[in-house]
């Protein structure tokens, strides 16, 4: 069994998720849990990756063109570049990974990278999909932090040439950095579910704020439409790009969204008290046992 | 100028909001603020008002039948009622009230109430009509705290009755419980904001949580489903009432967020990244804005 010490760990991209999971790497296994290690960086943001070495959070930083040079001393590489780019990446480097690492991503859609494994995977690698369900509506290094991960969902979509011996070194990676649940499933769920629970919620959430008269609206706000739309400060290019690369599954999701809305505007149009508090009563019932679920799980 | 010390309060309904408003009186005014005074307390519920009356949180405690008997002792009256029950009240009760007694309200909707004014103002008692902006998916009294008008909106919608020296108290009042900013308006004003801030948002979060597929969806969740719909945990009743009372101006915001939505889908449907990505750009610029807002006021 793999453990933690004397691995090199690789990032390529050290943005508000790669500087997350180094930070945490730093902070919660080579500091706290005293193993032994390194940590490189490959990132465009030079002054980043200055501020990185010089906090300690990597050991060393490469730029762009170096990245085959850090790659061939990775035991653990994280691609954590928006998802095209991932792919691009991956594609390019493919015979620059150090034989035996393991390679994961950071992708919020996993779809379009499952598709273009063939051109992905080498015999000695092995490369484990996932995507840490953690982030902020701050972008960057600068506000990456070691804890955002505590108490949060990974979900890992294996494929059949994961070798279990990885994957269970993975999941107790991802549990020392914080990660409370770790998910196994396949990619076209995995695509189907986040639609709803993560791209949906960011359309939704950025509409509101699209509709709203004027930004003096905080006055009458009494927390509610500022927790619905504090994910609309949203980083547009990547959640752009995540949108489109999941366009059948998250259009699926937001028809199903408009016909619950019409349903509810019905009764509210035509002042059905009774249909609407059994309506609310029932949205009540069902996610109050969502948050038994979180809560127990 | 009215002081805190020496004076009756009086709750009408000690549920999460009358509940929370003779905490945070008690622990915020009686006890650290060194005011003497009393709470007095009304309530459906006999077990709740005999756990206040044994937590010190009130010092008496009334059946609705006695509600005259504590009202003729108040010199400010808290009605803490659903907004129909609240007028009700008012009307009953108009002449039980104390002579120079201050009376409000919580009610989040204010064109029922303030077009039942004929039928409630004496010359001698100035009513306030309130709107704190606070709650918890949680309901009753066992929930309340005193704790959740800390950093809050209290949203005031005066008339031409109201003494401006009862208004001044009434503000330091709000400020002492916690809340941080105190917006004066019209009715109208405000039950066209509220629409949107508050209860175009529950339609929302309800909706969302109607058209999910199952209630294991969490384990799919990356905080921003759970954000979106923590406050679909609806008190069905309240909320039927309020989207109803309010609802010419809660169908037109729905129409509004429909347009916003229809606008940002066309665009996922014809992949239309530029388009897109403008369009999220200008949503995260305008609730950045909103957050300024929030921030410095």
């Amino acid at each position: 069994m793999r453990v933690f010490s004397n691995l090199t760990y690789g990032f390529a991209g050290l943005g508000l998720m790669g500087g997350s999971l180094a930070k945490a790497i730093r902070a919660k296994l080579l500091n706290s849990h005293g193993a032994e290690g390194k940590i490189l960086a490959m990132d465009t943001n030079a002054a980043a990756l200055a501020v990185a070495v010089e906090r300690d959070v990597i050991d060393e930083a490469f730029e762009p063109e170096a990245a085959a040079a850090m790659l061939r001393r990775c035991d653990v590489v994280f691609i954590c570049l928006y998802p095209e780019k991932t792919i691009e990446f991956l594609k390019k480097h493919r015979s620059d990974f150090k034989s035996g690492a393991i390679v994961s991503d950071i992708s919020g859609v996993k779809t379009s990278i499952m598709m273009s494994l063939p051109d992905i995977l080498r015999e000695d690698i092995d490369f484990i999909c996932g995507h840490p369900m953690a982030g902020s509506e701050k972008e960057g290094f600068y506000h990456s932090s070691e804890y955002i991960f505590d108490g949060r969902n990974y979900i890992l979509t294996l494929h059949s040439e994961n070798k279990p011996e990885n994957v269970v070194f993975f999941k107790r990676l991802a549990g020392a950095l914080g990660f409370s649940r770790i998910t196994e499933t396949n990619y076209a769920l995995h695509d189907h579910k986040i639609a709803f629970t993560s791209q949906l919620c960011h359309v939704i959430a950025s509409a509101l704020v699209d509709s709203a008269e004027d930004a003096e609206i905080t006055a009458f706000g009494g927390g509610s439409f500022e927790d619905l739309t504090r994910i609309a400060m949203i980083n547009a290019p990547l959640w752009t790009e995540l949108f489109l690369a999941n366009r059948t599954e998250l259009l699926a999701h937001i028809d199903a969204f408009k016909l619950s809305l019409e349903k509810i505007t019905a009764m509210i149009r035509s002042a059905d008290g009774d249909g609407l508090c059994r309506e609310l009563e029932a949205v009540r019932l069902k996610r109050t046992a969502m948050s038994t679920i979180e809560l127990t799980k």
